[in-house]
Formats: structure tokens, C-alpha cells, sequence
């Protein structure tokens, strides 16, 4: 059996920043504090949320090892280590395996088109440098490669290769991973907007930064499909959609970090290019929180 | 209460042709008296499955004829009315309330891109000229517009455009459509390969031209959803995905036309240009037919 | 030496209404005679822009006969005869062989997405059927179909296809058919935004509605090509692009039939469900056109 | 009058590494000799070509150093300072200042979708930080956004920021940038397909990593297109199409070091996960090269 270590709701923290732009270590580790006492199943520091991208490689191992810190044992974490060249992405991996990460997440970020076959060379060659399982996720939008579902098939024939997020916004290709791969297959979702049809799917959990706001709606849904309760799952998700929906239109760091404030909570900085959401746009999101709350 | 005379599994009858490709409408009452008795919920002649647009006034009004006579009531028929200019549909709508439709379905088919304002005028005469009811039908990939959820809320404004059906692939249109106009709203899947993720989404029906091949597996995966059991939905959604995926990937005037051949059933003749399925994806079709029979 | 009948700039004749909607011939042989005496190279009545698929089999055969009368041999009669189905497409060439055409213009239109084969057997089947020579016209926004210069190739390779149209707005594709098939390949651009791009690459002539408006500035345009002259035919182009771009962006029979009332000419009426250009859009194409007049 | 240091042909050198995947600065210079001993008008290091993301901080200045002092004035040099964060492209712009470039290249690299508002901040703080010149450059396929003409526009509102390079591939956006802001506006094709089509259109210059294979080539069509010899810049531009395309669709790092190699230089290594093109891919090359060389 292969190594599947998380299931459910699986949440996103963001990396907030102080006013100069550095990173907040503290705040960061407040904010995690304050998912793992939400309830949710799981963590994934250093994903598209936390804007990896965007951090050098000594923020990216402070933010590492503070989630694990953090987050000591009470749900397993998954540590977001894609890089452009295939060493950088060995290096984050190994820190990432010392620091006690239960996983990594590798989306194959890419300037020029890579080949399938470079892809695979690449994910072969950050699996062999570590023992812990690799979440492989495929997100065009953001990453830049459209992984079609042959080479996600080739990339699970690696055998710490066990789990696939499919972040495409298209269902059918959950459909295809599961028809092709049987039921064995860990498939987790990463587009909030399709939330319902991925757990109705067959997902195993769903990667979402709507925990930092509305955990509890994320988990009910997740229960309800536990129970086999189409009926309320269908209700729980359309409580969410506009949320999930509004999150996604915006940005994920910036409607998180606006959500947070409007939560009460301290959502940090941004750092540049990246600003704040508008005046307009947090109003927005406001009467959305409002609405919810009434529920 | 708004006139929704459709629920459940709607079938797509072809249009079948005899050798010197004129509509064979001896067959055709054949193969629809065979969906009737499969137990299909509606009967939708006219569609883009029965190649609508390939045929000649005086053969649309033959086909929906022979529908209304063959079914004699015991299922609901649903007409396909859709021509480029407004005065042919408003012809053909009427043509069909006359002989008896319980409804018809416009798509509003564009070799100019229309504008919202052109598409609401249209639909709004050829609503003022009749009394039943009308299913919009946005489907960009066969009409070449691309109804937006915005647009399909002003059609819904019109009295009797009382349903809805997306065969944009899209689940999310589902979404928005249930958030925007609340439980109300009837609408109708048109993308076979989003079946389960529709029905999960809340769609009342599945119009769908599977029902030739499958009847039995569309209606127990309606009937799953109906009795709330997403796990038996979720298993029955996945023994006829291939069967989907194919048939909708090959085209389906064809892959019908192949399946009811391998079936033992006379599929009839197609019209130039389109041409039978090759030796090799007829080999695949039937062998995805076997595979579906053993289960 | 294949059939080339055709080359410089070839116009497109609106097809005008009267206020019942009904095709008002004698307006639209004026707008024919309006055009010979512009000096254009060559006439297309019944393209995309004279709205041949709203018009009944009878208003085709009409608009033909007319063209070919009006223009009286003075210039060479293109006409298109697209159908969706094959033999109606044999039927309209033939027609229009015999009514005097020298040549005809054929889309594959497509509502099923034909395979290459299917496409292939279509022109072969027209082709064969009449001995004027057919321009083949690639066109994916209004006909569906997206013919790859592969598709092209084969197509060219059938005696009496002797001319390519294309109009994807994609320049690269002429040069991969002046490179695949040499020197002597006669294409032709229907993208008006693409003009000076397509007569850089060695187009033939361009196929174009704005001749209704600025016929004067599109022949310039062709002279400065033919006498290698290219700062000038930059120039002549840069004077003509605002124009191209707004009648491609609001459709070409709204807009010409806008644009011929502005100039004092009678544009007719419309064909439900297309309507006439908003007040504030007509402005602006008034003001484009002062603004060319001062030049 | 703006500050527009290039025109005509500006090459991309690559970057070659050595076996370990690091660096080769030696055979950087080489390279960089060869660019400039073969006519080219100007030196564009660390752009896509130069695998500019795929390097650290250190190697971007220890190339920016070596490509200024080997060119030694002799053509204007210009340097890719592009990075996700607005800090880091400050602190690199600075950088090429201070090591004698003649101007910097900025695309707005993009992870998370950027607002307009974000791209205009991010470029003017940049350029308020340096003295010399901005080419902003558009390129959706490699920085994930696509810059509007009006934004585009805006930018150039910014003093410093002089010059347009643009990679859409789509001609139209230059016609847009000339017609919007006239002849005065400096703009440059990124596209090599492009190449005849940007020029006809006005470019003031073509930025290409062909000018590693084909420099001559490159030249002579420049120098056609200034003569005003449309015909004679028609037959160069057919000459080189199909190597254009060629290195286009196999990645411009791959392609051009694999031409090095067949040409007789030393192409260097790449840097995972970037792998050399297959034999096939290397055979097709060289028979294009060997086409090349017999005209």
C-alpha cells in the first residue's frame, strides 16, 4: 500500500510580511497556530497561498521549519518545494525531509515548455534524493505546464510518487485518474470551485486556503460526503461558493490576507508587485463574511 | 410555479438515413419507440445528435411528427428549433407546439456573433409566439456563442424560457446559475463526461444521447442521486464514463449510429459529410460495449 | 498552370434588406454596380459578410444570378455556395457555374467537427462535380472548423482546388503554405486587420468588405505592393487599420451597412436576429470615417 | 526625443553551462565574441534565451559583467533584469547600471496573476531607481501575463521606460502601438516568425536567438526592409523561416545550443531540468542548417 499521508481538509497558510516587506515569522506562526485548532486534517506551508515563489531560500526554510515547529505532530504537514531547475528543487526536498516535513508538494514550475520526458527526469530525480512522499500537482494557470493525465500516470509509477493534485478546474480529469488508475488512487482537489464535484469524484482531500477563513465549512462539507449525504453536502457547498469563488477571482494571498483583517485577525503585509485588494474589492468580501456568519 | 415539464433522463434520438441518405423515418419511429420503452424520463428529438441542422424544413417538421405520433404521450418530447434567423425559429416553434411538443430547446446557433441584446430579442419573439415552455440551450462548442451565466439570467426572465441547459463543460456555470436564481431554477446537463458533477450540483435532468447505448446505467445513476446515495451514484458514474468520453470525443451522430449497429440494432445511414465511424474505433467501441455488459 | 482567376482586391457585397426582412435584389445590385466602379480586382457576393447561411436555397440562387448580371463580365464573380451537408453544396456550385461564376468559394462548415477525411471527401465530391475552379476558405471563427495547412496541402492537391482563403488572423500560416508548397500557391487573406502582414508573405489578393467604404485606400494599398514600394504601402495601411479593426469587432454586415448610410448610400435593412449598430457605435464609425476623409 | 538605444538585429546569447551544470562564464564570452564579430547591431544577455529564472543572484552578475566587458562598446548592450519581486528587480537594474548597460529588459514575470495597477507600480519602481533606459517587454507564453496595448500605453508614460518588445505573437499589437502612439513609439519583435510581418509593421528592431546560427540571414533581411525592397526582404524572410520555426518550437536554449554544436562550436551544457533535444530533433536540425548553408 502506498504511503498516503493526508486525507480531507487540507489547509494553506499564507506568508504574511512585515511593513518592510520581510517576512513575519511570529505572525506566520499565529496563523498557523490558528488553522490546526480549526480542526482541519492536514497543512501545506510554501504552496501557491504562501507565495513560494516569491521567498528566498533562507525564508523558505525559516517558513519550513516554523510549521513544523508549530504545528508539532497534531496533523501531518506538506512542504511546498518547487523550484525552476531540478537542483534547487533537491535541495528544498532533503531540507524539507530533516526538518520533519510528512511530505513535499512538486509542481513542475516551468519558464520554457518542458518536455514529459524532463519532467519526469525531474520529479525521478528529487524522489530518489528523499524518502518521504511526494504530492505531484498540476496547475497550469500557475506553474505553466498542463500535465495531461498520461504523465501523471507515468509520474505515480515512481514509487514515492503517491499523490496527485489536480488544480486544472476540469473534473473530468479526476475522472480519468480514477478510471485509470483504479481506486488505489490518492487524488486530492486544489481549485476551491469545484470543491463539490471533486469529493463527489471520489477526492481524497482538498487543498484549499478557505480554511484560513471559513474551516468550518470546509470541514462540514467533508464529513457530509463522509456520510454519503449528497443532499447536505450540496447545501454546505453552496453556503461557500461565493466565497470560494471570490477568493480564486482575486488572488489567494490577497483576499486571505483581507479576509483575515476583516476576521479580526492580523493578516500582515504583501510584498511587491503584489498590493493589497482594493477598497472596493474588501467591501466585497465583507458582505460576503457577513452573509455567512448569519447562516 | 414555473412550467418545468422535464426532469431525469432525456433521450437523444439520431436521425437515421437510408443508403441514398434521405431520413429514414420508418427507422427513426423504431429507434425512439426503443428509448420510450427503455424507460427514459423525455425524448428530445431535433438535437444536435439528430443533426439538426442538416436537414431541410420539410424534414425537421417529418422528424418532430413522427416523435409526437410515436410516443403518444407516454413520455414528454422535446423539440429542437434552433435555426440562424429569427422568423425560421419562430416557424419551427410554432410547427412544433401545433403538432403537440410538451416543450421546445433553442439554441441560439451564430455564424455572426451575437450581441446579449440580439440574443434576448431573439429568444423574446419566438417566446411571444408560442405558449410552451423553452429550454436555452447554451452549448459554444456546436452554436459558436457562448452564452454567459448573466445573459441566461435575462433569458430566464422571459415567461415561458423556463429551463436551462449547459453543455459548456463547465461546472461551475451549474453553480452560479443555482446561486444566482436560487432552488428554483431548473436546469439540465448537456455534457455527458459532467453527469455526476452535475446531479451533485442539483441539475434536475441529463439530456443525453448515451441513453441509445446505456439507458439502464443513465437511469440508476439518476435514481442513486435521487435516493441521496452518492457512493452507488459515484460507482454507476464510473462504469459508464469511458462510454462517454467516447462518445462524445467521436461525435455523436456517429458513435451512436456505431453503437446501435453493434448493439444488433439498424443504426441507418449518415448524411455526407459526416461518415461512419473507421474499422479501428468501432473495434474500440466494442469493446468498451463488452467490458459494460460483463459488469 | 493552375485556374487562378483572381488577385488584387476582391470585394464583398453586403446582402441587403428590405424593412419585411426579405433580400431587396435591386438595392443590391446597385451596391454590386457600386463596386465594379471602384475600380476593385474581383466581386464575392454570398460570403460571410452577405450572410449566405441566413438565406433560403431560392435568395442564393438570386443573389447569384444578380451579381453575375450586374457585373456583366467587367470584373470576375466569386460566390460562395457553403452548405453544411454535401449535396447542397454540389447543388450551389452547380448553380453557379451555370448562372456564369468564375469561380466559387467553399468553407467547410461545420456544426459536428469533421475529421480531415470527412473534409477531404466534401471538397472532392464539389470539386468534381463542376470544372470552375474552387477557392478553399479556412475561416475557424465563423465556420468551425479549423483546417490545418496540412488539411490545405491535401486539398490543393485536388485539380480544380486552386486557391486558399484564409482568415484565422494568423500570418504564420501563409508562410508555412508559400513554404510547403513553393511559389506558386495562390492564397488570398480574409483577416482585413492582417492586410499588410499578408501581402508581405506573398498573398494574392485579399478578400474584404471594407471595399464597400474605403475601396480607394485598399487598392492603393495592393499597388504599393506591386511596385515594392513598402514604406508607402506601410503608410497606406497605418490610415486604413482603425477602420478594418472596428468593422471586424462589430461584425461586417452591421457595420458596412452602417458605414454605407454614413456615406450617404442606402445600406438596407437587416436579417433577424442580426440588428443595426448602437447609436454611440455608429458614432464612432462616423468619426472614423471624417477622420479618413481629411487624410 | 526618447531614449532608444537599439535597432536592427539584437541577439541573445545563451548560457552555456559546463558538465556540473554550473556556469561556463569562458565559453559565455566566446559566445558573446562570436555575436558581436558577426554583425549583429546589439547584445541582449539574460533573457529567455539566456535561461535568465533558472539563475541565482550571483551568476546574473557575474554574466551581466562578462557580456559588458567582452562587447567593450562595441554594440549597445542590453540586460534582463526580470524577477518575481519588485525588490529583486531593483536590486538587479541597479545592477546593470553600474556594470555599464545600455538599458535593462522587463517583463513582468507573474505567479500570481498581476493587476494593471501592479505592473504600472512595479515598473515605475524600477525605473525611478536607474537612470538608463527600460525595454518592457510582453511575452504571455514565458511570463504568464499578457500585457494590454493600454497598458502597454501606460507604461510608456513612464520617462525611462522607451522601448516595447512584443512576443505575442499576434501582429496586430504592434499596429495597435503604432496607430495609439505614432511613429515616434520604438517597438521590437520577439516573435522570430514574426520577423518579415513586424518589420513591414514598422519594428524598429528584431531581438532573436538566431542570430547564434544565422546572423547573416538576420542581417540581410534588416538591411532589405531599410532599403525599401519588399520583394528582396520577402525571399530572405522565406530563407529562414523554417529554422525560425524550428528553434521556436523546440525551446530556444536547446535548439540553439544543439545548432552550435552541429555549426562546429562548442554549445555548452544545459541546466536541469532542461535536456537536449532528442537525436531526431538534432538530425531535423541539421538538415535545415545543411539547406541553409547550399542557398
Amino acid at each position: 500500500m502506498k504511503n498516503v499521508p493526508f486525507k480531507g481538509i487540507i489547509a494553506y497558510p499564507i506568508t504574511p510580511f512585515d511593513p518592510q516587506e520581510k517576512v513575519d515569522l511570529p505572525l506566520f506562526k499565529q496563523q498557523v497556530e490558528r488553522l490546526v485548532s480549526s480542526g482541519v486534517h492536514g497543512i501545506a506551508p510554501l504552496g501557491s497561498t504562501g507565495v513560494l515563489p516569491y521567498l528566498t531560500d533562507e525564508e523558505k526554510e525559516a517558513v519550513t521549519e516554523a510549521s513544523i515547529q508549530q504545528t508539532a505532530g497534531r496533523i501531518p504537514t506538506l512542504v511546498g518545494v518547487s523550484n525552476l531547475t531540478t537542483d534547487k528543487t533537491v535541495y528544498h526536498a532533503q531540507f524539507a525531509e530533516k526538518a520533519g516535513a510528512n511530505a513535499v508538494m512538486i509542481i513542475p514550475m516551468s519558464y520554457w515548455k518542458l518536455t514529459d520526458d524532463e519532467i519526469v527526469q525531474h520529479y525521478d530525480k528529487v524522489a530518489s534524493s528523499i524518502s518521504i512522499p511526494i504530492m505531484a500537482y498540476n496547475n497550469p494557470a500557475t506553474g505553466g505546464v498542463d500535465m495531461s493525465p498520461a504523465l501523471l500516470k507515468r509520474l505515480l509509477e515512481i514509487p514515492n510518487v503517491t499523490m496527485i493534485k489536480e488544480s486544472t478546474g476540469d473534473v473530468q480529469r479526476m475522472h480519468y485518474l480514477r478510471n485509470e488508475l483504479g481506486e488505489d488512487v490518492a487524488f486530492y482537489n486544489g481549485s476551491n470551485p469545484l470543491a463539490l464535484a471533486a469529493f463527489a469524484a471520489g477526492a481524497t482531500g482538498w487543498c484549499t486556503a478557505a480554511a484560513n477563513l471559513i474551516p468550518e465549512l470546509n470541514i462540514a462539507l467533508y464529513n457530509a460526503v463522509q456520510q454519503n449525504d449528497l443532499n447536505k453536502a450540496r447545501d454546505l457547498f453552496y453556503q461557500q461558493t461565493e466565497l470560494l469563488q471570490f477568493i480564486v477571482a482575486k488572488g489567494l494571498p490577497r483576499a486571505i490576507k483581507a479576509g483575515l483583517n476583516l476576521l479580526g485577525q492580523n493578516g500582515g503585509h504583501l510584498r511587491s508587485p503584489l498590493k493589497p485588494l482594493t477598497a472596493e474589492e474588501t467591501a466585497t468580501l465583507e458582505s460576503i463574511l457577513i452573509k455567512l456568519k448569519r447562516q
